[in-house]
């Protein structure tokens, strides 16, 4: 008796802790999507978005006045929304076009093959397509690899080798080949336009302006971090506060989502203050130079937390420069950053490099004397690498606000107003959305 | 007359023109094919078996005994194939495992919801399927967000949300509900079946293996450099030559590749010498400190082309430490990077780190005394931070051995047979080909 309510008693414990697990997975579930919904509320809108084009589109399978056009063709028509769905109009767009263009040619192509082969004896028809199948899949297979076509037109070739499949195939079996054909470009036409007209005019969300305010952000990360690496190196160790000193390190890693976005951006077309030929382009040149000074910040961050250190009474005698050096390089990258995420020109980096430059100048002079006369020399070289870092990261800097400057150029950046207030704008570049995580871009997050 | 003879003549040298332009571009895209077959021969090997997977799948339709089976259903299968076969065994079978499952899970649902709807009047079944499609393709694609989900059930949610409106859609119109899921999901089944098949037993590509010598050759080439900078670096620039000094820029940015292969061989069965549960995370581990690592030599590699440089006569006074270390650094990264490529424990890579440790320490010892006694403070930075930079690259030499070393404990690597020769196998991790173009990551090839 005792035995059984003991075992009573230890499968109930063990189904509460069941139960407590399970109710741990869903809490623990619904606190990420809230997350999620929280740090980019465009999710949310885009996974309703999805989920009403499909309903949409599935009204060609409801009324009989499409039905009897299409049959259960209709079908391509859903699947074609679910597919080429994606996130910002540029994906989508891209991928829409792909899929159009390469249905009509794949189609095109697979009842010329269908038509030629029919000429034969029923026996050679079946080898002969077949053989056709298998050449034309390898040959735009191995198109594929051709970088310029994987970079733009990957998605195309692979539903090119599809619909051509499945059109010369069909020909084994139906003689009504180009009723097929034509039902499935018109219903993947249909089914894209509804893709394309939601993603476009319900709340869009660009690639292009997503690649904008991203730019913009890494740039001003940098900023971020020179803002307070000045202080930080110049403190006990114990004293640091070092959290916001490793946002940049986002940046090493940039280079994957920046070229995604600059793909998808060229397929967009004019929106906001976006012309149709925006140079795009310029953006990966910016990006590259921003990830140039972010190496140079990761070796410069590698001194904070170093244990070869020179002492901090030696270290004061170079602090007011390398200060300056490092809060006028963050004010000069805040300010690009700004006058990039605002489309104006930057107001004030100029005087900010031309300061920064002058302290490297004076840094250089500096060392050159006889600073620290009476010093282990071991002692001195952290502080003298800091320093010539700093030194670099001022020709970072330059070449940052170059590239920003020929993006003006050739967008026309505008004089900003001067009741606009950069400080607000600086609030927003902070509150970007975790651009990375949103667009279907491919990083395993550790 | 004379002017209709000009008229021809221009005209024809007008299309004369054009032919040639025809010419060029047929010429260059055949030598950027040759190209791209020789760089990896596995790429034409790849579009062959496609092809052959297509062909062979085809027949599904051709044969009645199947096509009285599935009817125009076999096309499903000829689908799965064109969508589902990727370059390496790891990213077929990641799909194939994806798709299957999704579907078997979005076809039980479809069916659900279209029974569920069933029992009501026709007018609220139309309400009610379209709202089930909304809301369960809206919460899917919310789903798609997840950091954990994007990264391996990506295709997955994809392909149940497609599965899930196509089976209720059909809903409206056909009673046979079932026999289409039924049929969907064996085609797909048969497809994806081939494709696996296929993949895995003609020449298979690895994903597996191939991050494995990638890992390997960033090491390597890390290696490569550090051989070339001491003599390149206490050299007069003119008679320097710099060409095999850029290789390593590709590991700066190797992040995305290693991400996408660790993702792909997750999926792989054991195969070669890499069992079930190969530790593929500590891949990413031994990645990451490469690319610390390389982002020290990167800022090294600054300072042989900069235009502030210590007179070589000062350079030369600490010449053989430096050159000690990178040469040491060299050969214990290259020992470790065969060490690894052969799965075997590294020989000599602990004594070259010991050496190098040794050299760092000298050198360490003798920036402390007085060393450039009577020479401008200035002029001596460059060459201070290089050797600091040396110095620290012995750290991150140790810990790239330290990774591996990690990696070779979990895997149980051999120790090497006497009679190995080393040399023959650095040869061929330095003929590995390009493994970011062939694997389908998406990278932008500036």
């Amino acid at each position: 008796m005792e035995a059984e309510t003991q075992e009573k008693a230890s499968v109930m414990q063990r189904v509460k802790g069941w139960l407590d697990k399970i109710g741990n997975t869903i809490s623990s579930v619904g606190k990420e999507a809230k997350r999620l919904a929280k740090e980019d509320p465009r999710r949310v809108v885009h996974a309703f978005k999805v989920g009403l084009a499909i309903s949409a589109t599935s009204l060609l399978y409801y009324f009989d006045f499409f039905f009897a056009g299409f049959g259960v063709n209709a079908m391509w028509a859903v699947m074609t929304v679910v597919v080429v769905f994606e996130f910002s109009v540029g994906a989508t767009l891209g991928k829409g076009v792909n899929r159009a263009i390469a249905t009509l040619l794949g189609g095109a192509l697979g009842m010329a093959a269908h038509d030629l082969a029919d000429l034969t004896p029923e026996k050679v028809e079946v080898v002969l397509i077949g053989l056709s199948i298998c050449v034309i899949a390898g040959v735009a297979t191995f198109c594929r690899f051709f970088p310029k076509i994987r970079a733009r037109y990957d998605y195309g070739f692979l539903v090119f080798i599809l619909t051509f499949s499945l059109i010369s195939v069909s020909g084994y079996r139906a003689d009504v080949v180009f009723d097929m054909a034509h039902r499935r470009l018109t219903t993947i036409l249909i089914g894209g336009c509804v893709a394309v007209l939601i993603c476009i005019f319900v709340r869009p969300v660009w690639a292009g302006k997503d690649l904008h305010r991203y730019t913009a952000a890494n740039i001003e990360k940098l900023g971020c971090y020179l803002e307070s690496f000045g202080s930080a190196y110049f403190k006990e160790s114990h004293d640091k506060n070092l959290a916001p000193l490793r946002d940049f390190k986002t940046v090493l890693i940039s280079k994957g989502t920046e070229d995604s976005l600059v793909n998808f951006a060229r397929w967009e077309p004019r929106h906001g203050k976006f012309r149709y030929r925006h140079p795009w382009d310029q953006y990966l040149k910016i990006g590259s130079a921003t990830r140039e000074c972010a190496y140079k910040i990761d070796a410069l961050n590698c001194y904070l937390n170093s244990d070869a250190q020179t002492p901090l009474e030696l270290r004061t005698k170079i602090q007011a420069f390398c200060t300056t050096i490092s809060s006028k390089c963050s004010l000069a990258l805040i300010d690009v950053a700004i006058g990039l995420r605002t489309m104006t020109c930057p107001l004030s980096s100029e005087k900010h490099i031309m300061d920064a430059k002058a302290a490297a100048k004076t840094l250089k002079a500096l060392l050159k004397t006889e600073l620290w006369h009476d010093t282990e020399f071991l002692d001195i070289i952290p502080v003298v690498t800091v320093a010539s870092l700093l030194i670099e990261i001022v020709t970072c800097t330059v070449k940052i606000a170059d590239s920003v400057e020929v993006l003006a150029t050739k967008v026309k950046f505008k004089k900003p107003k001067p009741e606009m207030n950069r400080q607000a704008s600086r609030e927003k570049v902070k509150r970007i959305p975790s651009i990375e995580a949103s667009h279907s871009v491919n990083i395993v997050f550790e």
